[in-house]
């Protein structure tokens, strides 16, 4: 069970690897642009984490298609595809990858407690790093979205 | 944009209204069956929440696929055919739960967020209360799955 949960994020980490690009470019906010590309680097180490996970249990690295972040990215490139003003546009992008976070943050939490009953505490060591860089990466798309609020009431305002 | 969102989340409750009662019916720890039902009853009340907010903006309840919620229930339902000791498929029922719980935690933040961009204060009162439900679901499963990790532990050990 537990190394099919690894499989699942594997499969979910490399489908955010292709799809944060694409966020990035159709971000407008220049702080926005620049959280997708910081946290393209991020991803790839969590992928890199989960293969020295694979390695530990003594297992080939592979992936199981993780259906839940299948249909979070899918809806994100629906957002992709609207044509809207450009806040908005950068509002709603915002939120679709705060669902991705959430997804892996419940994930990653689950990983945790797992590699804990198991006794593995240096698998659970690594876990805590990504989920803590997970946390980090959500509440810096929260500041991001209050500037981004912030500005929009005052020129409604 | 913000309208949109709520016909999304209408949906994705609609579908957990559906999913809940299996995943109660699965589980084997009384206390999880429990709480799945008691959050069975807060789904309906989200429901009807949503249901008032299209009211407050003049339009008629509709759902909108939510893909997210799809992808995620239905990674749900492969763990409910899965064969396995019922104390593993508790704790993968957990976490499935709680990836459903924090796409919500995510989805209501947001619309939160764009409530207040609105000034619709009354909006943003609904949301909040439903907000601070999944929360506290989320926190539930947390509780549970210690407990539940804490008895697997000791039998192993």
């Amino acid at each position: 069970m537990f190394i099919e949960e690894v499989r699942d994020m594997y499969d979910a980490e490399q489908r955010l690897t292709k799809a944060l690009p694409k966020l990035a470019e159709e971000s407008t906010t220049p702080e926005l642009k620049a959280a997708f590309e910081s946290h393209l680097g991020e991803t790839e180490t969590h992928i890199t984490r989960l293969e020295q996970i694979f390695g530990m249990f003594d297992r080939k690295a592979q992936t199981d298609t993780c259906k839940g972040m299948k249909g979070i990215i899918s809806e994100g490139e629906d957002i992709l595809d609207e044509d809207t003003d450009p806040w908005i546009k950068d509002a709603a992008i915002i939120a679709a990858a705060q669902k991705a976070e959430h997804y892996e943050i419940a994930a990653y939490g689950t990983l945790r407690a797992w590699a804990r009953i198991l006794g593995r505490q240096d698998v659970e060591q690594l876990v805590e790093f990504t989920l803590e860089e997970e946390k980090k990466a959500d509440e810096k798309l929260n500041g991001i979205a209050s500037r981004l609020n912030a500005r929009a009431a005052s020129v409604r305002g």
